[in-house]
């Protein structure tokens, strides 16, 4: 019988235990798969989980039944020191924690190598849609070019919204979070450090560097307003909050999370309500897409519990595991260089704006402003300009095929 | 250095070759991966691939170097007995073959199990987009109740044609044909044929039991016309080839490839051009979807490349090998039971139509045509009120959420 332990008893937590109790792996695994601890700190009632409680880690770490941990407790701090510790003594670890991994994650998979044990975290980005995986797949015969990625479901459910039912961000997010899809205080969502920290996963996968998600340059949706989100339809594009990362020629990494036109032309335009997708460009794949519920109770543990077979499956083999290169001084490319294409809104005059940018192409405006897009400008000649301009309104890159 | 045989020199087998001669995998494999045989019956000129060609299939058996082999070749003979020799003799096989692995996969997975070699077809479905891994992830944990695809490229290129130009069926088919994506005997793809051999692999992955592509009614796009794509639009939906399996309630198999209203609620109505995309839905997982290039020499190989790297860090440890049950009497549902919605057009009276069908939506008809939708009622009912109905120009499924 193989025995697990899971440190946390939140949703995920109990979704994990539900569905292990729930399933027969041993046609799988050749062997029963039981839960024999779940640790927290809080008091439980339900008399079928008692006996299975503890709220001291060392009966996890000193048990030589467990191989594996599920690490579904989030935050940094113990989970760090609790993973770690696991590692060590050669148990893998399977988590959903996508603030540990993104902080903490070069490190423990270098443990876990050490040591011989596995570190796995599909589910911390895009909750139960096989993402890590496939990408470990493509990553192997193909160089991944390009990421962009809807990562976050309660930024995609509002803009959504927005453009759907015509309401405002605040009357979106206010409904958003009636419907529990945000949270009472929703920074982490709207300001975009939830999908910041899923890039920098998903690009340290793809380029095999530890890419720290303090250098990811971060923008939410807190600024979008109706109006952005009907000149988008104009320029047939929707608005998304894009998790966007590029391998440029010099192998340095581009990286942004910030709200985008895309265009309808794209697939990802079409991935709607609080869904996330992740599409990548492979060298000779071409572009693939990983589509599916990004969050959720059961999605998100089903996901914890296939990396949970997957150790259990070797348990005895040597493992063949990633790591991720940390001398990354100067991985990241300068941002100010890089090219892209914008939509700007301003109260100016066309004359002062086509004396800042060449190729101007307007877009059909409410009345008062002026509206238009630049292609192919460098983003430091872009803020450039924009700083002669008067009144800017709003600016929005455009994510094109 | 681990050696490869790449059997067949075609559009794959080329492809295969390229990826490996130029690119490094000592990183990931802890040594070098080179082809050592290009088996094909041909002759080539090209002298850097002069001295690895063979026509003899026993230099690659009888060489103890080799552990993996290609099978790129297609067609059934001699695939199938090349294949079945290698993995006796514990030698992993990698195909992209889907004819193959459709008629003989049962088989051939059991002799791998059996030799402690692997079996691998990754690029037998969906060319480069990593669709075979997920789905072995996605059943790990999950049981699926559905699988709905776009399986073939040609068929919804024509189709996108046809919606997008407002081409007939045979100037879209032609138009394929000059661009590459059809063959000049476009059967295969038109029919459905091609599309019911991969629905047929991918229904034996999900649910662990051989599913004979020979019983899965298959209906192709032929019977078309400009009138039901417009149709379709008044329905907000697009017609789409879609390969179609559910999980029934007494665990029977319902599988079908036939064309459907794809209503644009759904993310799959947007899969345009060559592009293909597998919607899968687990019970945990809800919907997920694959999307990505179907076929290109370039996507295809480096699925195979994946496939060969994956079989070539697990040379030396034990196979977890998947298997078909090939018991299977009975496996499939009778069709006639199944309950469905339907889009209808024919030449009758009001007063018959509701005569034979229930709750009937009436569409816009174009002149001197009825047309109606029927929710929700068996396929056995229908095509007995059809067979009642005067002229009956078509009879379109309805894919919905």
């Amino acid at each position: 019988m193989a025995q697990a332990a899971i440190m946390g008893f939140g949703t995920v937590g109990s979704g994990v235990y539900e569905i292990i109790r729930d399933s027969d792996f041993s046609g799988l695994l050749g062997e029963e798969l039981k839960v024999k601890y779940i640790l927290d700190i809080r008091d439980f009632d339900d008399e079928e989980i008692k006996p299975l409680l503890t709220k001291d880690f060392n009966d996890i770490l000193n048990d030589e039944d467990i191989k594996v941990a599920c690490e579904v407790m989030g935050g940094l701090h113990p989970a760090y020191e609790f993973t770690k510790q696991l590692l060590e003594k050669g148990v893998s670890v399977v988590t959903s924690n996508k603030e540990l991994v993104a902080t903490y994650g070069a490190e423990l998979l270098e443990i876990a190598a050490a040591n011989n044990a596995s570190y796995m975290f599909e589910a911390s980005v895009g909750g139960g849609i096989p993402i890590i995986r496939p990408m470990t797949v493509c990553t192997k015969a193909n160089t991944v070019e390009r990421i962009a990625g809807i990562l976050n479901g309660t930024t995609n459910y509002i803009l959504n919204e927005m453009l759907e039912r015509g309401k405002s961000f605040e009357e979106a997010l206010s409904d958003a979070q009636a419907k529990g899809y945000a949270e009472r205080n929703p920074a982490a969502d709207i300001e975009g450090h939830d999908a910041c920290r899923k890039l920098a996963i998903l690009s340290s996968m793809a380029w095999g560097k530890f890419v720290d998600y303090n250098e990811i340059p971060t923008e939410g949706i807190v600024n979008i307003s109706s109006e952005d989100v009907k000149y988008a339809q104009k320029l047939n594009s929707v608005i998304k909050l894009i998790g966007y990362a590029e391998l440029e020629e010099d192998n340095k990494i581009y990286a942004r999370v910030a709200p985008m036109m895309v265009s309808d032309k794209i697939i990802l335009s079409s991935v709607n309500g609080v869904f996330n997708a992740v599409m990548l460009r492979g060298n000779y794949l071409g572009e693939a897409m990983f589509y599916g519920r990004g969050a959720g109770k059961e999605a998100t543990a089903s996901a914890v519990v296939a990396d949970v077979l997957d150790c259990a499956r070797h348990f005895d083999s040597e493992k063949h595991n990633i790591v991720w290169d940390t001398e990354n001084d100067g991985v990241m490319a300068d941002c100010g260089d890089k090219v892209l294409s914008f939509f700007v809104r301003c109260k100016d005059t066309r004359e002062n704006i086509e004396k800042q940018f060449d190729c101007v192409s307007y877009v059909d405006p409410i009345e008062g402003e002026i509206a238009f897009t630049v292609k192919n400008i460098q983003q430091k000649k872009l803020d450039a300009g924009l700083k002669e301009l008067k009144n800017v309104v709003s600016c929005i890159r455009l994510l094109e095929e």
